[in-house]
């Protein structure tokens, strides 16, 4: 499925929800409907989500618009999330949800425009998006960390991902997720989350610390070790209770007996 | 007590606060004094709360007042909810700080506008209101979730719950609560929380699971299983540590010892 | 370092963050450069945060610049807490940021001032920031709680703070902690926790009971009974692990194994 | 025709309006299509247009509301102007037209409102309304005006009508018309225009002077003395030019030969 | 009656219209009773009505509030005009209407900045106030132009002073007034108005021309020559129909006939 | 001189004008500095103008963006005016004021594109514009008039142009100008006004009637006949008194006798 197809569906499924529920209309019309592609629809919600008198919502919208049309990677990684969100998510049966209202989906992007600032050498307008996606989001993620595609948040509140975080493709983190650092140092402190892995709701990992391949880490766990890949992790503090053998990233599975 | 009574004291302490504190005057009347019933205010404080510039908050007003009008099980179950949240909540000791402060109770008061529009095929406007209730109240309530009256949310940040889950009357969640499902597949998915029930806060209950009558789940408890009526669970995994004789709900008391 | 070189040192980074980042100009100006001291620059900011259309930015701004003219004291706790947060979050190189962006040390200087409003008799004023901090910062702290200087509140997406609370000089507290009352009755029923301690992610902390002077409570820890002095805890519940020779809160390690 | 039969009228329109463009159906729901009745609408358009910030629309709106309800003659008026507005303006071919957009016939409304509250006592409330009316749809007319029905204002920039004045029913005035006094002193001091008057662009009529039924009053002129029924005047200073036989206000012939 | 008792009158004045209109205590509190002194209470009201969200309402009332600190004749000009405004206007009885409600007189009290920006090179500023002032409240007054003290500019619409406009002290303008220039050439090409001069309704005045002390120029008069002292003019052209022999400005004749 | 350089001379004197005074920076930016093109600016600043809550600012700037890319003489003819502006108007020396703040010719462009709107069947649309420019910029001019190209409007306010007004190329119309017509009855009735036409302030044109080319209509002029080209008329009613031999449009000489 080409880009332009996720686009058409989004737009075909906005024109079908506008008509069925007249009063969303006005809302989908300037959120979806007014728009000519993705990138421009999507820089128009962060915008709007981010903006406020002081940093108006145009001026934003022109900034992540000219960032998507030099850098295609950065709204490319959006549609490998809003595909990643709408496999993995039970409760989510079509691409224009996550889009309009899911809290975490929302939140990665604005990080992902964030972290080109970063990179780019507006730092103080990235952390001006991440104390905006922090406090109207609830997803506190430093903008210097660094995030691969297809990723899921789900829920997001909560959330907090370290200045030198890594988290890469095909990762599903849940609310109340920490990724933090230890001590008062700087330098490489934060976790490594590497391909596939599940980190259910509520568990606190600290440290520079390897979360191994497609491994697991149970709800409410507190890990403070590297965990090999493709096991499952839990408890406080958190222990190896089985392996992993799916990409868990991917089925979503919170259990812990059956690995 | 009537509902008549119940405005009537709301509106006699919003008038002595608003003489009290001129400073609040005008929030006051704006959000009680210009009311002629609870339904009313409730209405426009919602509207207002989940209002912004694409849905403007008195097209949700008209919706809300009508839905109230039509349905007064939708707003009586408010009520329960703020006697349940005076009488159970040791900083509360009046009815006005809720409808006014109480992010939870305001939170729930949302989800249940969000339900009869879920129900009523107006599913879009629905997941609108969860988001802007999870965006700005922090606790993200999936309108297709079933839940009984005199609930309390207690500060409620955080909260997650889950598509399929059903909460019964007279249950206390707390901060940082999950009740969330497991897999990616759909259909019936989520925790079943029986009458009676203490959740106390940042516990993770995951899966369709049975947290029995009058139970109670302790703080920071990650919940797999069911859990039998009448007793208390924690840990992480959670592991029956006692009875639960009173209803836990009703009494508030977080220990795990004396049970 | 004199007050006075704080806001020097604030103001100049001000400028050179406008001269190097154009499109923040009109932010920083707003927020910094417009004002004439620290306290006037944080009473316009938290006015800003805490304002919306029936309780107006301007009016809480005269407000805040009255007690902050009238009572140092609440403002240069505001100068301790962000030399602390400074000191000790490694990802924090100046005062600007925290001053601009860190949602827990805004949140702080939120709760100082309804604390005084508190305790002089404006209770609903009080409860209304209360309410503001918590939706649009994450932060539940109730306006009575007794909360001392050098304090930082790190993330602070939701942290509640009870009633009857008390938080000595020089702490850290993480994101998700919860220090939490038990039981429906009134009276003193919330934690106290002394000079130096540091309460990781996701802790919880429910009841009258005593956090000694510079111990540690790990992440995800569950607390029901007293810390001694100098110890670390951790787990659900918390046992003792180690000790806690020096002061947490400062050095901000997190590894419990190394005490 | 029925009062219900206007507004059925209005409604069918602004639903064809809404349909045929939907660039504008946000803007007529919310002013239309959401709407119960004529006086509903009315209520909301005035209270939309002259709210701000520190004396919210929907205050208004409750105000408006509630003078419509006990006192049917304010907004019966308006219905008259309506139809006088369509049945004389050559450029108006529905009733939507002037309800949406007209600042004259807008002005009007305003002003019966501001009118009921100085005669109800509320004298600093109805000033308010005088200056918002002014300043946003540039006319000035004074709440203790008597003004009766059937009134048109034509493009109303510019209009002052004095404190004493009176126009009864079935007039219709221009832009720039100034009904002034003359002296410092107060009483009675402004004209008295009669029913079926026509007075034309620019016109200046100053003193408690009579311009008598069915007159006209040509662009521009000066009118210092009274002026006969059923003449024409035009000049500066005026003097009579011709007879007035028809009534001019319903004809709108600004022509000063033919009479 | 000193500056102190000016403001102290106000204040008493605003204390009982709030009392007496609850609906109106909002906007009085935070247009006068909010404020310390006549200065602040103008600065405030300004900065409201010129600022958007491109040039904030704080922004502006700082520049004020500086500039009124640091040039007291600012004020103390609006101070002159609002008395001679009361002492001139028979449907005013008070200082609180004009300084909430007059077009006129804000008017004037916003070019009064605007020319203090302009004489000390913000020419820029000045002119956003200049096409503020005519947007809002429909009165075009260059900001290079020279205007004393004890100005009425009655109802204001449609008022235009052109740049190299002298106006003395004690003079009276009413709407639809135009002292302009004429040719397309720069220098100085606009009217001289001398002490006490009364200009009425819909005059138009062009070119550099004298209107000599105490004169007085009829409603809808044109005036392309000089008027001699103490002489009334009027007609298209205007021609000397009287004498004028008192102060017109404060007697607010518009009589022609008895001079 | 191309159109480009317009463009740039308009944004190298936005630059010096934003760098000279930092306060207007934020505006300067937003308005211009954001832009690429002279027609993205006109836009934007329109948009800006005319939106409102129901009708917000982003969509009006799609709609105009559009119909400038589609239509380039849509807004060549607003580069055309904006070159009358500044050769004619003695008070202006650069190309940013008009764009920025003249009130006049920030109506006549937003006429443009309801002119466009009315004539491609967006007739509600047009005449939301119609009302929103005769409300904020006080000049009320008919979509459906003609209008050509090199015109200024200076001051504009009380302007009206009525439905079947034709006005040519190099045209100046000054405050309070009425093109006005006559009668009830619909169909061809309001003045035609040709080439080289000056019409000064306050005159009242009405009816279908002809303004001859480089004729000049006297200030406070009331015409209800034909006026020949290249004569002057004044009074009233308005009299031939003199030739009118040059272009007095473009020498903006308002006087009478030298002709």
């Amino acid at each position: 499925m080409t880009s332009l197809s996720l686009w058409a569906e989004i737009f075909r499924d906005a024109e079908a929800a506008a008509k069925k529920e007249p009063a969303m209309a006005a809302f989908i019309q300037a959120m979806v409907l007014d728009h000519d592609s993705f990138a421009q629809a999507l820089a128009f919600q962060l915008a709007t989500e981010f903006g406020q008198p002081r940093m108006p919502a145009d001026t934003l919208n022109k900034t992540f618009c000219e960032i998507y049309a030099d850098n295609a990677n950065v709204w490319t990684a959006g549609e490998a999330d809003i595909r990643a969100t709408r496999a993995r998510d039970a409760a989510c049966n079509d691409y224009l949800a996550p889009l309009l209202f899911f809290k975490g989906y929302r939140a990665l992007q604005g990080y992902r425009v964030a972290h080109w600032l970063w990179t780019h050498g507006h730092k103080v307008t990235a952390l001006y998006l991440q104390s905006m996606i922090s406090a109207r989001l609830n997803a506190d993620i430093h903008p210097a960390a660094r995030i691969g595609e297809g990723v899921t948040l789900d829920h997001a509140t909560g959330l907090v991902v370290g200045e030198t975080c890594v988290i890469e493709n095909e990762v599903s983190l849940f609310q109340d997720v920490t990724l933090g650092g230890t001590g008062k140092e700087g330098g490489d402190r934060h976790p490594k989350v590497r391909h596939g892995v599940l980190i259910s709701s509520g568990a606190k990992i600290l440290g520079n610390i390897e979360i191994g391949e497609s491994a697991k880490v149970g709800a409410g766990s507190v890990v403070l070790k590297d965990v090999p890949a493709h096991t499952t992790v839990a408890g406080v503090p958190a222990v190896v209770v089985g392996a992993s053998l799916d990409t868990p990233a991917l089925t979503m599975d919170h259990t812990l007996e059956a690995d």
